[in-house]
């Protein structure tokens, strides 16, 4: 899985019917240790996640699997939100 | 997600029967600020795209998941026209 | 998907049971612009490929969802014969 | 299949009820001399994996194929402890 | 798929149930010029590949698609042993 920071959303009006009902979020990719690293990924949002937070995205088909995006053409959905990393025994802080 | 822009068409005629009523299009890749990355994509387009519009893909064994699309042999598909992106509360334009 | 020229033909005894049949080429990956990358993909031929034509490919999971090829163990597959790409408005000549 | 070290873990509150049980472990990859490569993984630990230990991960889509993660919106999963490595006639220490 | 040369063994035993019975072996990635790349390959073993051997690897959700590997939680089976590749008529030797 990937952690990043939601930083945008998209607008789309002309899509699929499957997407109705998702909000599609934009996430940069961070690092363990809480570094912005270069990738963006436009993500599914399954938990509510707002601005600034930072999250757990689950990519590829496995994307799939998730409880509410089975069968959606979705290949990235937030999944949960990082409360604290703990790296070789020090706490990181977003 | 991937968002980029319809830039060009592909033409075949001997294909898997599968494709029959797909549209190839060539997608070249932006990344969520409105600018060209390197990647090109080939995708099956699911709603109506035309040359020079701002769409959102979906790849791999995802590409499935779509309406349309299911077991198909694409691992590429346009799933939406993007509208608007908003990155920390600025509106980008395309 | 994937463009690319077929340069070369696989010659194995020793297989899984499931590849009976298949015939399995070397392709060079070619851009929109018939310029060639650098990455090569030995994939299943299902539509009577031959050395030097340009063909599209399906790789990944989505390989499973071609006609023949369903659960089969195959990574990347030949699904369809490139005759022209229209970039820009100009036709692309491979 | 991907070798690596657990060197952290992961504290979520809010996330899909599906990874209720389930352990999320930073794992840095290892190329198979013992060496650290650049990437990380977030991993689901299916076998009791400890901090320090050298494991083997499944990525992707295949994650969910696993004893206890099918269809669960995990795309990483640690399924085996690294005992040892033989390269070339030699035992590798990690 | 991939080509590789077996270079190595995995020893594992604390293990999901489901790997119990395959060989995991260790695979150089090469180029179909038979040069080796700097990608390693741990895979399970389907045809009885033997330390040297110049195979051929499946990898990602497809690996799953195999005769024995079907939902077992691997990403990457060898599936052929490599005899001879053709490259632009001339026979290239591993």
């Amino acid at each position: 899985m990937i952690i990043g920071r939601v930083i945008g959303t998209i607008v789309s009006n002309a899509k699929e019917p499957k997407y109705e009902g998702y909000k599609l979020l934009v996430v940069k990719e961070m690092n363990v240790y809480g570094e912005y690293e270069k990738n963006f990924y436009i993500a599914a949002d399954l938990i509510g996640s707002g601005i600034d937070e930072v999250v757990m995205l689950v990519t590829g088909a496995a994307a799939r699997g998730s409880v509410e995006t089975n069968e959606k053409g979705i290949d990235a959905v937030i999944t949960a939100k990082i409360e604290k990393v703990f790296i070789d025994g020090k706490e990181i802080i977003f």
